[in-house]
């Protein structure tokens, strides 16, 4: 055995032992007592990292399944909505709520640059029909971190229902659903919960719950007032991902221990020391630096390595070295690969992976400074830990 | 430690060591070739089991999200389909198909007994537009099995598309999807798949598809299009829940082990002893005996021991002797118990669940004959196997 697998992706992430095992519990009945304590303990401890008073609710299904639930709770055919569009899952936001018969207004903008808060305002004021914003708050496609704190702010200021994917930021990037007025904030088990995925968790606000009276498009596997009223029993509408729920609970005791700031600190560290160690590979982050993500590098592949050629590079990695990196989606598919550095991630992980990114791009003939991506990481993480910023 | 916990819920159902051990592997890509080599084994011993050659999709989901999917890829506003409602589980299709704006046709007949093929052939022959048949095969809340086999018949006859509700049937009682000619199928993990809630698996035959085509419910988490084009490539539309897939693809292997019709012999044994031991014990079943489920068991408590009464007995048996049973559903809340006798279990734990029957009833005053129940019991799984019919 010449490695330890490094799971790199921006989610599913690598599950911790003391998780594993606490998935390893005899299997409970879902009607009883200690289910009851279960989803209470996972409750508290989601609002807890949601830093929210707002109802959370939880269902058997992936983060596309926690959006779905916000898209059949909140519109109805024809409603106007606002979807900024910053790469695949402000698309995915989009196309969701297409499906369920919303008009969707979206701006886009080049995929590695985040959305503008100034360009949501005009849209907004330009178009007072607009009822509910869908916006990704970290785009896990690109990397790239939107100012979220500034566009609630406009969100807010107009009156319209804010509605936010943070599948891969809550719980590993500061994300405060109360103070910044978030109505609805989702979020899966598989990203900084360090838990295989299969459960999704969404945040509901007062204002989301009384559109959520009026909204009339079909549901009822993700209807939130079913889960609500279940839930307030301490059970759940349908059976459900009871294993998860155990991985999740522990996890939230791992996170509790490590507290929100550090654990935020902790992903803006490793981020800076992975985009360190791009450089010094003389590779080009796609993410404009300033809004470059705490939890996901998106980095491109060298001219040469593209296509093909970046898809054995990526074997290389995975079978010679053990590294598993994320490629591109969209029309970024064989341009870029994506390291993820969120949930159980620690300052050795990065130097592991830094060795291991210079050794595959060594055997396919990309030049550097031999051990410069981790003499970079070192100079990172062995920094006093007072000045990073995302 | 008196006791090890007996799970005799209806699902979840117990977890085998082994199935346990195999969710505990390192966390994988899931748009990788180790993901690609699970989602293949999971997909080809499903349908062994399913006893089809269909589609077969997975979906992070609990069983209801497996008949959503049916409903959202089926169905269009105001068509006409015929639920039959022999439970609380045909309840929920029925609600389900109507929350996706379905002109629902409700056949019920009371809560013990099944649907009558004839009735159904009536109904349809009447009904020439109702376009879709939902039909529950096993109905956990009362354990009574359909008829599926003269029901499927009858469907095709007249033409109609047949989607069952397989949850705690497939992989437990015989189903044989291609040669009774179900166009979808639905089942869920934590039945007698013997891993822990989260996926939902579903059958899709070539009508089910051409349906699909053209019918217009809003779906996207569930679309079975897209779900089919990924898994087509060795992925899935979103992210899969890996961990349970793992623990599926490892019961799959103990299942084809056993041989499915073993498998199905057990669970008619191990109901049959269950049913002699509620006789024994001077109980009654709620299900006609004809029609009893070889998978759940559902009895009448006591006169003196219903509402609650029955909720002290359900704790003394759980609290004092491990054993953990299910309550009733809708009316029957309060006044039956429920014992799922599914997936990983054997005659050995048939037996100590009649010994913890006998024991937590004899706290509670009621009168029987020492040592009936297990005696009872050990004369069905001690006989010869070779006349027992579900």
């Amino acid at each position: 055995m010449n490695f330890s697998p490094q799971l790199r992706t921006p989610g599913p992430t690598p599950i911790p032992e003391r998780v594993q095992r606490a998935m390893a519990a005899p299997m409970i009945n879902h009607r009883g007592p200690e289910f009851k304590a279960l989803l209470a303990d996972v409750v508290s401890g989601l609002q807890w990292a949601f830093q929210t008073s707002n109802d959370i609710l939880v269902f058997p299904a992936s983060g596309t399944g926690g959006m779905e639930s916000a898209a059949a709770n909140l519109l109805s055919p024809n409603e106007r909505v606002l979807v900024p569009v910053i790469g695949a899952f402000g698309e995915r936001f989009a196309d969701l709520a297409e499906a369920f018969g919303a008009q969707v207004v979206r701006y886009g903008v080049p995929w590695g640059e985040a959305a503008d808060p100034q360009d949501i305002d005009e849209i907004l004021a330009k178009e007072p029909e607009i009822t509910t914003v869908l916006v990704t708050h970290n785009e896990t496609s690109t990397g790239v971190t939107n100012r979220l704190g500034e566009i609630s702010q406009v969100v807010r200021r107009h009156g319209r229902l804010l509605v936010v994917d943070g599948v891969s930021s809550i719980g590993s990037i500061d994300l405060p659903v109360d103070s910044w007025g978030v109505d609805v904030a989702i979020t899966a088990s598989q990203k900084g919960w360090m838990a295989p995925p299969g459960l999704t968790m969404v945040s509901v606000s007062k204002a989301a719950w009384t559109r959520q009276g009026k909204a009339t498009a079909p549901r009822f596997y993700f209807d939130w007032e079913r889960a609500r009223k279940m839930q307030a029993q301490g059970a759940t509408f349908t059976t459900p991902a009871i294993s998860i729920m155990f991985g999740v609970r522990e996890a939230l005791q791992m996170m509790r221990q490590e507290s929100l700031p550090s654990i935020f600190r902790r992903h803006q560290r490793l981020a800076a020391a992975f985009r360190a160690a791009v450089g010094a590979l003389g590779l080009r982050l796609l993410a404009q630096p300033e809004v470059a993500s705490p939890t996901v590098t998106a980095v491109y592949l060298p001219e040469a390595l593209q296509g093909d050629a970046g898809k054995d590079l990526l074997r290389t990695w995975r079978e010679k070295y053990g590294l598993v990196v994320a490629g591109g989606q969209g029309h970024l598919t064989g341009k870029i690969f994506r390291i993820g550095h969120l949930g159980a991630v620690t300052e050795q992980d990065v130097v592991a992976t830094a060795s291991a990114l210079e050794a595959g791009l060594r055997d396919h003939g990309h030049r550097f400074d031999a051990g410069a991506a981790v003499a970079a990481v070192e100079g990172v993480i062995r920094a006093p830990d007072t000045t990073l910023v995302a």
